[in-house]
């Protein structure tokens, strides 16, 4: 909705840069009654914490969540309930290197939003790419899970699918490969192809893009909305508000473009239930801006690390020419620890439109 | 942003069904003193307007846009002037069919929104896909023609890149060729090729997917925000909700995802007239959700229209199974008219990111 | 929400100037399956309705709603039902005599907001006092006839509690007699009092403001929202949009910086049906922003209409002193005809509540 | 805009309940390049402090203001600077006495939000008044005292004008006398009478209400809207989420009820330096909505404290009824610390509007 916010009733406001004290979310419009502990948050947290494999940062960060407010503590003495009102959590920032930054503090990194920064704000906290940070998405993922709690039943699951040209075989799909390897990879076959490749691009300082794919399952049917704020729509935009993502795109996606009506429209039968259900899922499971009931299945496009070795060419705020090459500990490719980002966006987005549905149309409870 | 709005400085609010006595918006929050004649703004509904050629639906509406409030008529007695007040416009729907749909009004149509109307609202307009109709979009493209005179020498222009397996030869590109063909292909060599594509489409009642490419040049560089509201998200968003599109990307896209940091970033220098300039456009003239002053690239993938004339598996609202087919008076390939209405969606993002910019940070006048 | 919208899951967007083509609203978010006639719309429009007694003003308009969107008519042919997408009213401006204006197109009246629009704007659309004309309500009118149907069983009214310094003996309140005198008085025997002051006061071509008092029944305890979003706050804040208003209170408003803690909270038993009740209401039926069950009582002041015959000192557009009288046909009391538009505020913000809280916490139906 | 969210261009998000680690705000939207200290916001905050005479409670908190994002330190290392990203502002609840509340946990005590809010949520923070305490106002000081930096020149200043019968005498109105009294009172003739008067209903342990008057100037004329958003609609609705806040009013208020459009309009003049000027200023500075460029006055009355010692009726969780006193430290009238509150609303109000007329007309800078 606005500038750091996103969400109609579950609404988010993140907050925080790299390199300042703390970063977090403030999560207003959690329904009360929502039961959770620090434990299960830390688990997310955790699938997208930097430093646990040589093929993401090396910056180590705890990544533990504080919630500050909006819960009351269960009998137990552990479980949390929400109390309706605004959840605020709070997620220190440990390992700070501010000297790593220092000599490009009045640089312009390629690929960097330093030089836009300066243009609109006219002042820019470059440590660490400051809020531009991907240390942001942290905040995502802790309002994620609480979002995975609001709607009864949905499982909202990710999975890499490309690596720079190395595609997944998607007949080899297995969820229960993906916790079992650093790639979040349902496909194990892929898992040493991309190891080598990956080593490879590390090795030389550089980096590689990659796609991702989410799959919601259990949305309730109804959800969304016709024209604005579609169901595709506030996925495809809050997917793209990631860092670094360049594209979205529902179900056949850019492949729908190539086919006939008759090879993209899902046809409809009566099951033995007497339920409807669907023959194909072309629409990844929306058909105009609402849920069919069927899997929501979104992907997105990660570009390259900006941050890299190789000397490029660039300007400095003074308006001067200079070659810099991007120190730090960076991701060699951001886009795996997009993974639990994006399944947290598209959690959020879902739990919003479930939220709004039962409040105009009183369908669901 | 909300169900029908979108935009937070200019809002464009739109309604209207395919069948009822009228559609259109209102666009509120345009600035005050912006100078337009209706003719100007017939320009771009005639852009979108049906049946233009034999490519697409044969329905005829000529879309005549009335300003019943929102501007003062100058001297001339022609040009109007906006006076900061909301602006409505309104269009008569004058060739209305009911009857064509009246068998399928309990029949949902498959890849279309007749099933999931049904899920949410429990009641559903069916005639000539009521609010989902993709008439709808003429509302887009009265309030894009404001839009386009909000920011002072921003030109949108939009063209069509594929249809179906053919796409246009980039090396050919030409904008001058846009209008001199039913396609908006600014390729002229893929012109007969699209024609005889498309012919043989119509005949056989099918039809295909499309994808269209928005480019908008002189973006003032430093409009957009970081993290969420990003210029990049919100035409994506904006995109995305356009009847039919299932993907959407900035720049290099998904093909982001196949390269390498050295590959993506965009190296600057220094000019001679002393400005930076970037030595390519990879990231689509958005860094970090905000404008470098490049121009700003975006394509989106239309599905192929989901009525065609094939019998296909379906159900009714009692819940039995029939085989239909959708007849009336179809576009073929409906990404041939998403052209116009993809450059209005960019047109209102990049008027209200500037707005918005101005309201924050005071830079642009 | 934003400049000409309010609401947030049930939004009224309105347009329009007095001496335009027409003016209306659109209904964003209303639930779908919501059944109604025009003449239904049409009983509210008429008690807002000009020209109706000599105390208000004898500009004639017929106030036929339009409803161009959003609806399906029954199998009755007159009951529409609506189906859950935006509803377009739209109210023709029929008496329109500009030349009444002619004069003071650039003189700025004393108590209107002419120089604050030409500050605000540079330009401004004079003709009855364009977008400031109380014409606007009539569609805030329309749309609270729909609002009043959203939530079931609740009942909206309004008297006129006070005109100058006559007000009416709460002792006498009988909602039966509002209906039966020209004031919306609830006490009959103020009737005459005020007759004789009000035609005392349009014989001399003055004015005088008023006080309305808005009471809504059967409002669900537990719709509202804690801290922002507040029940109270969003009916203060959209009373206070009314033109002419100057100040709300909400139960004992002002009165309670008056009197103590012990006279001002309003105990509680439970009664004989095994319900709590309240043994007053100084509260106004909201406690901490949320509804308690009883009776939402709200008062709204309304100053003197500001075009008056006596001759005023002011400026015009040019900077140079005149002396000023405003022509044209005006209500001596604009607080009359504001009874049916705060009742519509409060259906409005009611309606909106609901159906957040609905979405929040699944409580409501 | 939405539940714990104001504003549109600058907005305050606050969270926190009164017996949790902290509470805290984000202000989103603020413009870049804005200079302030700790001790700036520090200074705003005591003034809002508890314990700092006998006349408000003796809960002490130290309100230390930890700022976590959104700012650079400056060269002086003192002095920080606003970055255009969110700042997120953490208070640390320090004198919790969770014990205090023990025994009401489930006791609905009258004129509080206790049962409303269970009505609403089934699940209630009953540890001092839990989110509805009036300490979740610290953040909102905390963020006025950024808004006030926002419009150049603007000062927002606040007074008590009423404590239960007792008004002070305009005509001894100095603001230099507000800080030398612990009533925030503007008349020192009033001072001794406020002290009797209120010793006395707090050996009692009662309370009582009263009225701020907030005086903004140098708002810069033009800032506001015409119809929704107006300026006097926002500042309504600002003040009213205030706790205890019963009624607002603007200019002449109530009062303009009971006068004619002669002496309630205000007229104009040219002085010697070429400028328009007001006669009077009945408007309080905002005439349809928009800020004429006279002070902006607008007053509001603050209920009498609820929690009191006298034992009152009432219900409790499981339906039985019973007598209660509200133990703990309370104030004898909550509207004292309302002054500095009401200030911060304002200011935050009109740095909105500033941002958002800035926005729609580029008139500002």
């Amino acid at each position: 909705m606005s500038h750091n916010t996103f969400g109609q009733l579950f609404r988010v406001t993140t907050w925080g840069e790299s390199h300042g004290p703390a970063l977090g979310c403030v999560v207003d419009g959690c329904p009360p009654g929502i039961r959770f502990t620090l434990a299960e948050i830390q688990h997310w947290m955790d699938l997208r914490k930097p430093g646990q494999s040589s093929f993401v940062t090396q910056r180590r960060e705890d990544d533990i969540v504080k919630v500050l407010s909006g819960v009351m503590a269960d009998a137990d003495g552990e479980t949390l309930v929400t109390t309706g009102t605004p959840i605020s959590m709070l997620i220190e920032n440990t390992d700070q290197r501010s000297k790593d930054y220092g000599e490009i503090a009045r640089q312009y990194r390629p690929g960097h939003a330093d030089y836009t920064y300066d243009v609109k704000y006219g002042i820019r906290d470059y440590r660490g790419g400051g809020r531009s940070s991907a240390r942001e998405t942290a905040a995502r993922v802790a309002a994620g899970s609480l979002a995975r709690k609001v709607v009864p039943g949905v499982v909202v699951r990710g999975a890499l699918v490309q690596i720079g040209i190395h595609k997944i075989n998607r007949d080899n799909w297995d969820w229960s490969e993906v916790g079992n390897n650093p790639f979040f990879a349902p496909d194990p076959e892929i898992v040493p192809v991309w190891e080598e490749y990956l080593s490879d691009i590390r090795k030389k300082g550089s980096s590689i893009g990659a796609v991702i794919e989410i799959v919601a399952e259990n949305v309730p049917a109804g959800i969304g909305a016709p024209i604005y704020a579609k169901l595709d729509q506030d996925i495809a935009s809050n997917l793209m508000s990631i860092n670094a993502v360049k594209g979205v795109e529902i179900g056949n996606g850019f492949g729908a473009a190539e086919i006939t009506g008759e090879e993209n429209a899902d046809e409809m039968r009566i099951g033995n239930d007497g339920k409807p259900y669907f023959l194909s899922n072309h629409a990844g499971g929306i058909l105009g801006g609402i849920a069919t009931g069927q899997p929501v299945v979104a992907r997105f496009a990660v570009k390259p690390t900006s941050s890299i070795l190789t000397e490029r060419r660039s300007i400095d705020a003074d308006g001067k020419e200079v070659e810099l090459r991007t120190k730090g500990r960076h991701d060699p490719c951001v886009g795996i620890r997009a993974v639990p980002v994006g399944e947290a966006m598209v959690a959020c987005t879902i739990a919003d439109h479930y939220l709004r549905d039962r409040g105009q149309t009183g369908r669901l409870k």
